[in-house]
């Protein structure tokens, strides 16, 4: 009998939205499935598009082209891809990814202005017919994250932007999760964390049936 | 009155190939004409560029994705055209750069072989429509030029490659340099330096009268 394909879960949402948090809830959801998987990261997730993540991340007096930063985002999601997420859904493995291509369309497209068409021929050059099985978009409103996040002191080159950059990463997720409701969940991450992991249950309880994942 | 637009001038050939020599004698050929002008290379260009650059010769022991290796270039030559080449052109400089996007049609295309139509699915993101106004390909037999580049001790990841690699990479310039002669001009590298010299002089003066280049 062939190996029966593991699922591909992405956790997407702007700063200070809880990704840290609600990971290690749905880690222990699989664990309590009896679920193999893997948790990876993006951008990263092997040592050279860890690399290139360095790149895209570390502050620099030169200013990075937007086409150059996207093609950086799709090298190493292009590496990632071969090294670590292809092989596991293969081998039957679940595969928990923090921020995938959602990310890319949210920040580049919605919040740099980065023409979407590109992303999208970028997205099929790179991917294939590779898309996640179930998106959970964990949303708050703007201000309110980057509270949070200033209290963390997590400043990279990203979250140094403007409200008005986070407001339109912002909507771009909730337009992508509208368009594809089958593939996509939105999460009120402003609840409390409480209300939020029974959210997250739910949705993976009432998708992921257990006659379906074995 | 606008300024005229500078030309864009690619030199181009497998390793050994006496690239390094007659770029310098192109210099002179443009000092001569009095055309200000750039010299530059590829992967690099730029220290974000250059940084990419290292990424992609630096040994290592994750295999590098195909898909990766052909974005990494693409994203080194965005940051390079948006930072130093298209602001020389319009400048009204001429760029000389050393190696461009038909090494990634040669290298990862012919060499590698990468799907040419992803490469130039690439090259239409990246660059739209600037194509360079003439490419110099230095054309040599291969175990020469290898046998020169192994006497220069000069050994990266690539130059590591077999023999048939480059065979293919060499047939890959000429052909692309057949399909559009008015854009290209195949230069016999494995003369006397000074023919070869005589043969790019040539070419210069054959293609940019005095008069058409002010």
């Amino acid at each position: 009998m062939t190996k029966k394909r593991g699922k591909f879960l992405t956790i997407e949402g702007t700063e200070g939205v809880g990704k840290t948090t609600n990971i290690a809830f749905i880690k222990q959801w699989l664990e309590d499935q009896g679920i193999s998987y893997i948790a990876t990261r993006e951008p990263g997730g092997t040592p050279l598009a860890e690399e290139i993540r360095d790149l895209l991340l570390m502050p620099r007096a030169e200013s990075i082209d937007e086409t150059c930063e996207l093609l950086l985002m799709f090298a190493a999601r292009a590496q990632h891809i071969a090294q670590v997420i292809e092989p596991a859904l293969a081998r039957g493995e679940w595969v928990l990814c923090d921020r995938f291509t959602d990310a890319t369309y949210a920040y580049q497209g919605g919040g740099r202005g980065v023409d979407q068409q590109k992303i999208a021929e970028l997205e099929q050059l790179v991917q294939g017919n590779l898309r996640p099985d179930l998106t959970l978009v964990l949303d708050i409103p703007v201000e309110k994250g980057l509270e949070r996040a200033r209290a963390r002191g997590e400043m990279d080159r990203f979250e140094l932007e403007k409200q008005n950059f986070f407001e339109k990463v912002r909507a771009t997720y909730i337009a992508r999760a509208m368009l594809s409701p089958d593939h996509y969940r939105i999460i009120d991450a402003s609840l409390p964390l409480d209300q939020v992991k029974a959210s997250i249950g739910a949705e993976l309880n009432a998708i992921f049936e257990p006659s379906y994942v074995r």
